[in-house]
């Protein structure tokens, strides 16, 4: 008798509170990729996601590259029905700024109903409910409806350099019908979405540099560029008064949006105020022209993610800094190259250099934009699934994020990717106090379990 | 028989020696007025002068304040004679980074014909030259030619806290005819100066507030504010293409510089290539239409001295930050009002601020700036005592930082202040290996002394 999917809530229900004290274990690691210091804790969240692999029933091997391991797991045994590709990652960001978290990024915390620490959306949380659904299905049926390969990897907060080279190396084992992605968000609290587009990204990282060493501003004021003002004379050439991108080229490769698309966009029940509220914001503000929606998800951008330069203490010091440096990426839209856009960057950069001052230019990563059609087959068993899990039909959205892997699927596997969010926009990833909400961690890998039956009616 | 400069000389040449090793017991005392651990040592740093005042016959008084102590002393035996107000500091800058210095920043060491230790140029040893000028001519004369009150604090190098409420307090006690101050530099080596213009200075602090915490950029990136961009906007907007100044009425109040003055300048023997060979730079920069002396000493800026908002380690960060902040210092020409400049600041960087931001402005201080008037009686009497003890006639120069004091002596005791440095540019004041050449610590001495007869001359 096949197992039915009330046996598999069942077994959902029973677990939950194990579930949560396994997620609580693995977010208890801080595998901030970026952060050479923590190269062994990393490590450590990777051997982690193995002994779960192992303890589902998966085949499992640790993959070494030259940056931080692949987790790689395989289970194969359904002849004939579908097989899914399950990406993820176990690395998380750096919790900077310390001080802003209620409670330490590395101490899961639960509160209102919402686990609190670093990686607990992205993606550690994400992740877990797929590993938990493939444990729920192989413990109570002792089989899949699918065939199921997992690849979790450890740098995508720093750019996945070492991901494109491995599936590459293994395209025929990595062979899909589709990919499964959680690390995207709902649209808001009670209604799920599917997300069919994101937006791509260009990361640099320009430095300019005027005197040898921090000098007198008195006796050296107005004598000399300044290499703050200069910078920041750069970035603000970066944009017109309209809020367009002065970058040369930066929209010539972009098609406009449908007018199809505009009415969707327009039809969600987007909440501005309560979006600004929630920033603690009076006004949405950006190129003109579009709404806030087409802004965040369909249109490019370019922005400063930090600077820093001269003086940081308490109080003035009358210094001109010997140099200052910025980090900055650009949102990228279908069609726009992140290579041409990066040299085009930098070729904007030059241009509004003062006399004096040196300017260094590095690219740190770069991926494609794409939208997937909204109304594929594939498409139809996620809706599915998320309605039963969720209670509610999902709401089709794009999202303003980049997932490079979601282009490399697509160019190196042949992929559509089902990109299937179970947090929120509120959770804070990135920032203090990321948290996962726990109906949502439930919600997640129940939908999880209830799409690899859906996905097995379709063959 | 009144005495002679000759004889006043040859005291100098015979107690020289001694003169060094007294000055190498006033180093040896590490009176940082910043660190709290060295308030002890400040202390003795006056007792020093205290009883160089007594052995040089002056009356003197410890006056305390709410910090450390100020050192007053007076002779005033010379009745119809000018009386002079001496200004220094016994205090010195931290010694950091201590693993630059070639020796002890507190172990005085005479290397290349030049006296290294903290303290040495900035400000002991030039305050010295007064004390044994003072001692030369009572030793050998009984008295002085002129009447002589000298202020000299413990708190110059953190901001001169409480000197303002001594002078207020002792208005008719410091009445004088003229101040003398040693705290700058000769033009160049061999190439005396007398500084008789100073920049003023007024130092703000500009903070953007966007979301309510670091956001995803990809989330939220073109949809709100980036306050960092906005930062940099408003800090560009400071300058026009010509790199004046943007602030409403900044240059209302400024007179033209004069034919004779921009003459004068022009005339001194400015090595521009050396400039910028020790700042490691290519080219100079600044307001179109003025030469580079103009600019450093006689034309006002608006400098950035810090500037930090967002992700500030290694490697890319994808965050909206929440916050930005830079440090601004205007340095200020005669007749520019710091109050009305910081207002006039304030509303341009407000103007500048973009919808959704909000912005945040405190001024630190302010102290105006001012130029004496080059060709009066006592700077006549100095230009002859530099050219009599060090075989050249003085420049006359503008510089372009700031000396709170000079300010204080004219609004509050009506004083014009000769600006005597004994000491040069590249004597590493503020930073490590601070040294004083012995040379112009004997040619200083001497050009003390034949001030105060070059001042009785006068009268």
């Amino acid at each position: 008798m096949p197992t039915s999917l009330a046996q598999i809530d069942a077994y959902l229900a029973d677990n939950s509170d194990r579930f949560l004290d396994e997620l609580k274990s693995f977010l208890r690691i801080p595998s901030v990729s970026a952060d050479s210091r923590h190269k062994g804790d990393v490590r450590r969240a990777a051997e982690f996601v193995m002994a779960q692999f192992r303890s589902c029933g998966l085949e499992a091997e640790l993959v070494e590259t030259a940056g931080h391991p692949i987790c790689y797991g395989h289970w194969l045994k359904a002849p004939g029905a579908p097989t899914v590709l399950i990406y993820g990652h176990y690395d998380v960001q750096p919790p900077d700024p310390l001080d802003k978290w209620l409670t330490s990024p590395f101490e899961p915390t639960v509160r209102d109903g919402c686990l609190f620490a670093r990686g607990a959306t992205d993606d550690k949380g994400q992740v877990f409910t797929h590993i938990k659904s493939i444990e729920t299905w192989i413990k109570t049926a002792g089989s899949l409806p699918v065939n199921v390969k997992f690849v979790i990897e450890g740098e995508e907060e720093v750019g996945s350099n070492n991901l494109d080279m491995f599936l590459e190396a293994n395209k025929s084992r990595l062979a899909a019908d589709v990919a499964v992605i959680s690390d995207t968000s709902q649209f808001a609290p009670d209604l799920p979405a599917i997300t069919y587009g994101l937006r791509g990204i260009v990361a640099c990282e320009v430095t300019v540099r005027g005197p040898n060493q921090d000098k007198h501003s008195g006796v050296f004021g107005g004598a000399i560029v300044n290499p703050v003002n200069a910078l920041a004379r750069i970035i603000a050439g970066l944009h017109d008064e309209k809020g367009r991108v002065t970058v040369p080229g930066f929209y010539d490769d972009i098609p406009p949006l449908s007018a199809e698309e505009r009415q969707r966009l327009a039809a969600l029940p987007f909440d501005e105020a309560g979006f600004l509220k929630e920033l603690g914001m009076d006004a949405c503000w950006g190129e003109a022209g579009f709404t806030t929606l087409e802004r965040r998800w369909a249109r490019p951008t370019c922005d400063v993610n930090g600077i820093t330069g001269g003086y940081q203490g308490e109080g003035p010091k009358t210094i001109i800094p010997s140099w200052a440096t910025a980090k900055i990426t650009c949102r990228l839209v279908p069609n726009q190259n992140h290579e041409k856009i990066a040299a085009g960057l930098e070729q904007r950069l030059r241009e509004l250099c003062l006399p004096g001052a040196q300017l260094e230019f590095r690219t740190w990563h770069g991926c494609p934009a794409f939208v997937f059609d909204p109304t594929s087959r594939y498409m139809a068993a996620a809706k599915k699934a998320i309605a039963s899990a969720f209670g509610v039909a999902p709401v089709m959205i794009r999202e303003g994020g980049s997932i490079p892997v979601v282009a490399s699927f697509q160019s190196l596997l042949g992929l559509d990717t089902l990109l299937l969010g179970w947090g929120q926009n509120t959770d804070n990833l990135h920032g203090p106090n990321e948290h996962f909400h726990l109906a949502d961690f439930r919600n997640g890998t129940r939908a999880s379990a209830h799409l690899w039956h859906e996905l097995a009616v379709l063959a």
